[in-house]
């Protein structure tokens, strides 16, 4: 293996020759064999949007000359398009400020900015510490890197499979608005609904959890930038923090705002803890959405087998022919993960002690694979699932015909003892209601017919 | 023991002569001898608003006479005032839509609202399914009383509490703003700030807190009353929904709205988790600030002894004169418990099936546990610690004359490698980090003392 | 109010005159005015046992006199039995220590044990920390109480109904043996088996839990009594532990052990949480069985309907006639609360500092409270439900008459593939697979009937 | 791209051409793109060494011919010696009975097997279902493989981390069993104890938690193979699932049991959960002895400062010469990591219906996890971090000369209160106990000196 030698405050390391990083990014890599889990991409390119805007606002305020903050601009476009990604190879498991992973950054952005210098004909080299981290700590920039983060998640990736899904439960909705169906509380009969009804409450699920998310990632537009070491902005200038800010907003188009108080951004995730309990309401809804879907398509002839879904894989590698709700399954699944995801991110967020919390990797892992796999099994399962659900008409009206539940049509008409006479009577003699009302001489089949009409059930009059 | 006889559509039951319940509460009573948590006193109050409220809509659409609405209404109070809270025996391991609940304050109101009846000379007599729970189910009425409870709660409890702490917060950052000290990150010292400082670290936690729950708890302000047994509305008048939250309104003075979609209400509960997530961040927080009180104030002579803190009880059954940190413990199981609660809201939210979600009890009582446990403990940790906290400048002082980190201030001069050096001199050679400049050759006495003054480290320049 | 006047090192405190308690339960009754989960019964007894076994043991080793120790075994039988719950008013939420718990039993023990003494004629009177707590801290006994109170639980509450339930489940499973019916995995129709066969697993799930809550809590019979104040055992006698622990397995008739490291006993907890693991294990499975039995008896005609479970109460305060699973809900409640104990617990384990654990009673009230919710609600379900579990024959039949696959049972002949080919027709068509068999050609009417027989699908071949 | 066509029962699909896998683990790739989280490879390892077993007990039984078993023991060699890894791209996120992994499995051994039949100059072919899932389902097979898999892991990465860390807690144990330091309760000095019984405590969790690990992980030799579809054992032989396990357990040199009842074995993860939870109360050990770690090296001059630890790398990217405890930040990582995994595995292990539990990918890619993380940090931390760590014995004497609970000892000579009198005193007015104690002529200077000796206060008298 071709090696090069690299130093920092502790010494010297051997790099891979092909490598970019630096001493530290070297030191982190062996004194931290742990898992396999990567410090996640999306923390990574949002470090190097930072370091770009620190560049920029350090050069604006006569910190930093053109020629170095042109050379970090570079450098960090590099890594934002992706094209660096195999030069951060830090995991989650490491210092809990993420300070290996922000000189990883600073030491990828200063060896590749010097080689463009370099090219440019100048002998000009750049130090990660003192020109790529200027005015900068790790505790403040990991944060803002978090935070940077979770708002392109949320906003890029997130919200708009949410809204995907959504529209098309809106068409479904529509689509099944006339279908009567039997309705079902404690898994027993109920009274009467429509199939676009019904999908209707998991519209609004959707719709609800993309207000709450909206709404609560606001909290994550706070950035810590400006707090340096321990909030008090110490080797940064006043207006540094209100100047990066301003670069970061026009580098992504994203809503940002200087935290109003950087000890808070240092050592409290409570945004965060806030922010995914929006997304563990999601998980609760999809949990309940799959399942749902599952069971009303749970048959073919022995399950309830109200719609039917997509055959998308053969089912089982013993029983041919069968066919199974996978994309449900996998979306339950995922709301599993998402459910622990949300303990180990409160539980975290609670170990903070005097100026600095640090646990942050272990949340933005959390964070950040919650956000991808909801947002992935939301796309698979509109995609490969619901857009094919169709209902089973036959069987819907089987059931309705028969439901003892149309009852209840009853109650203004005779009184809620009387009617509970009629179902039990008919439940026992295996009958209709129709007959055993008309059996209890409680009402008329004129009657009957007239008060008890499963579509007229649908809505209140 | 004294019993009389009362009945339901199951048949009869002996119910205690002196008890206002009827069959369905008694025999809920005696199947399910589970644990010994009683349906939180805050949802049976909140379905008393809600009842009162129902009947008086009822009334107003030409369902009810003004007689009932006012018998109804007057048994409401009783309850709302909670002179009745012995008649409400059951407890929150029962049928999962809260059913039994529900029957228990309509036989309570038909009850007490008959007598009252008898008392002015009438005859006529309330029916619990007909009367007290006229164009209403269970479905619907559990939810409503949820949120209405939690609504009540968070605003007239919990963010009292967290404006009572944050204002003792907020005179405590003020009063030592000008108190410079050792920073610690990563339990290790740091560069220095001001004990004002650290505190208004804590003071935005609460401030942050309190903006997330109040903007979350919004989401609870939606009410399923009017979606009757299965989101349709069934048995309800089109316009009883908005009339029913319009007399909630009015009876309690918050703000409420009809759920527009009563599917959702019936079957999702994410808002809940969503503004349970707030309380999680804010026991988060509460923990972090707890620790950091009782670690500031750890001695009196082994620890780092930056604080005190009130002395309110002897410590310890066989160590003499110990005093322990009593207040912040009691904090920190609090948060404990929020955390586990959020565990269980989450799982419960996303059991829904079909029309219903049955785990509307268990959600019930975790959130209200939450709630009266962050309040009642902010309150007393204020009173009975924070406000006591004061400043041990000796230590401060001496720890702040020791500390290497000071050597930050040197980076914009020096470099960061330079300045590493001089603090591993110093370090090694235990001695101050102006010996260890000037020994270096680094930088000159004078400049040294122009450069690291630790008052001017507190802020950005 | 009636006061007397009582005093520990702190000042003079006003206590109620009726009650037995002192000036250190008074204190911290005042000081922790949060939540109103009372410290649990069960550790209040296991103290008074292990206050008794510790006066013995004091007295045998010379340490007390033979007068004061039986005044203390006196009070603290009276505890014991129930007939002082009344004097110990104190919270869960207060030092995390327990030190006012066991402040409190102290002072009650030399309040009672004093008044017994004046009864004998003595006037020696019993002073709550030099006598009753002598040898002891708050740091061993309430580790130790937590314990006792844990084993006596588990081994009297808990282990007994899962053997009830465990019984009924093994009574269904031979009745049920030879009904041949559908199985389900994916809830889609899967292979037969019998009814039998399927609470077999039921039954297997309780064995499994029984042994692993029998093989775990032998851990927990570690006592930590004799570490006294941080674990060396200061101020006890070299064989103060091993008397103790004699004394409680001879008050108790359980097995304990004296901890062979006392530092462990005081400051970690992983034992509780591998308990807790396996009564988690039992909560997951309770879930499961309670969603089987109450899936398998959803309809009464829209649903699965293949068993009866027994009507326990009118389940809709507005559907008349409506049944609803209502034990089964409350055991799945109880299980999300069990889930959410067990993320309190770990949390709480976790957060040890140097020579104690201060989470202690947040950890005794979640543990105690788990052991509660599971053994009421099993013995409940046990009696409301599954003793009254019956199969609905017909529709048995009807399911099994229709599956497809059945089909399975061709794979060893005509292989996967071919197999696969029979049911995708039946299905299509909407036939049986018998006659898709013969049109496809691959098998005939005699082979399929030779082949295809449900129950002898119902055990390997 | 080279493609080949393979084909299942739902029609053709287009393979990369270098793969070895077919139709439905493209269909599988295609459908599910969702997170990045492969199948973990223990699961996938664990499936060949199944297949290998199963493909001989066939032959044993006379199922399956030499020359197949044979090509099918030679394929999963190659899977298990790590070769073919490249061949099983499907994530997590699948069908959530692993049916997509085990036809993953089942397709590349049919592959490779039949390549090397070809080699062989055989002309014979494998068949994934009819000749590599012979006797088997998915159902059965993929929770043999997570057992295998958690056994393998448990016994041979879990434990043997435990056991080296516990060893270097036993030579540190050993090494400072004389240093006598100060105690430390509630964050408060309290009595002393030697710095050699401190780390005794840590030594017996990891003791404590290997024997409940070792334990409890009995439960997961239990192998569900032979259950097949539904647990009844349809198409395997009678003796298949005892053949099966004797076949791994020669393969493994591991104890492994046929599962006593198939029904659980396929729809329950109690032992799961159990497992899980000792694993849980390992991290809560964990957590606890790095926060000690930490908070005893804080420092270098405004914390405890007790021990020292090992400087392993730069610790600030903006304060120079900083060194922090990283290694104790991994661990503490990890352990939030398991927690969280904790609750995910607790959800997933409860939401099993009817013969088949549909979580079981999730749960093996948490419980797997956790193991990787708790192994490998246990090794770093041991190699990086404690092996390093030596007293600081001129700050230990410093504390211990200056301590206030040293007058505990004095409790069996002048009683609790007048003890209590003597640390008041010597606190208020700053002084040494000796002092206070002789000045209020409760003590001569002789006697104090006699009782109060802190070496002799580290052990019961």
């Amino acid at each position: 293996m071709d090696y090069r030698i690299e130093k920092d405050t502790l010494g010297e390391m051997k790099v891979p020759a092909d490598k970019y990083w630096g001493a530290q990014t070297q030191r982190s890599k062996q004194n931290f064999p742990i898992g396999g889990e990567k410090m996640p991409v999306e923390v990574v390119r949002a470090f190097a949007i930072l370091k770009k805007s620190a560049a920029k606002a350090n050069n604006d305020l006569g910190l930093l000359d053109k020629q170095k903050a042109d050379a970090i601009g570079h450098a960090a476009d590099q890594i934002i398009s992706g094209k660096l990604d195999g030069h951060f190879p830090l995991v989650v498991w490491q210092t809990g400020s993420g300070t290996q992973s922000n000189m990883n950054v600073n030491e990828v952005i200063a060896y590749v900015g010097t080689e463009w210098l370099k090219k440019q004909g100048s002998d000009v080299t750049l130090h990660p510490n003192d020109d790529v981290n200027k005015s900068q700590s790790s505790n403040d920039t990991y944060p803002t890197a978090m935070h940077i983060a979770f708002v392109l998640k949320l906003e890029d990736h997130v919200l708009p499979a949410v809204k995907t899904l959504k529209d098309t439960m809106n068409e479904k909705m529509e689509a099944f608005q006339e279908v009567v169906k039997i309705g079902r509380t404690h898994l027993q009969d109920a009274t009467p609904l429509t199939l676009g009804q019904e999908i209707s409450g998991w519209h609004r699920m959707l719709e609800k959890s993309e207000t709450m998310i909206t709404a609560s990632l606001d909290y994550v537009r706070d950035l810590a930038i400006g707090g340096t070491a321990v909030g008090t902005g110490l080797n940064a200038h006043p207006n540094f923090s209100e100047a990066v800010t301003k670069a970061i907003i026009d580098e992504t188009g994203k809503t940002f705002r200087s935290a109003p108080n950087k000890f808070h951004a240092l050592t409290s995730h409570d945004d965060t803890v806030q922010v995914h309990g929006a997304l563990k309401g999601l998980a609760a809804d999809l949990m309940k959405i799959a399942n749902d879907v599952r069971w009303l398509a749970s048959g073919p002839r022995s399950g309830i087998g109200e719609i039917s879904i997509p055959a998308n894989e053969p089912g089982s590698s013993i029983m041919p022919g069968k066919v199974n709700p996978t994309q449900p399954e996998a979306v339950t699944m995922a709301a599993a993960q998402v459910m622990g995801n949300d303990a180990t991110i409160g539980f975290a967020a609670s170990q903070g002690n005097f100026e600095l919390n640090v646990f942050k990797p272990v949340i933005a892992y959390n964070f950040l694979q919650s956000c991808q796999l909801l947002a992935d099994c939301m796309l698979s399962f509109d995609e490969r699932c619901v857009k094919g659900l169709e209902p089973e008409l036959e069987q819907i009206e089987k059931y309705l015909r028969d439901s003892l539940m149309l009852v209840t049509a009853l109650n203004p008409h005779i009184g809620y003892e009387n009617a509970a006479k009629i179902a039990k009577k008919a439940f026992e003699d295996g009958t209709k209601l129709k007959e055993a009302a008309v059996e209890l001489e409680l009402l008329t089949e004129e009657e009957f017919e007239k008060y008890v009409n499963p579509k007229d059930m649908t809505y209140p009059k």
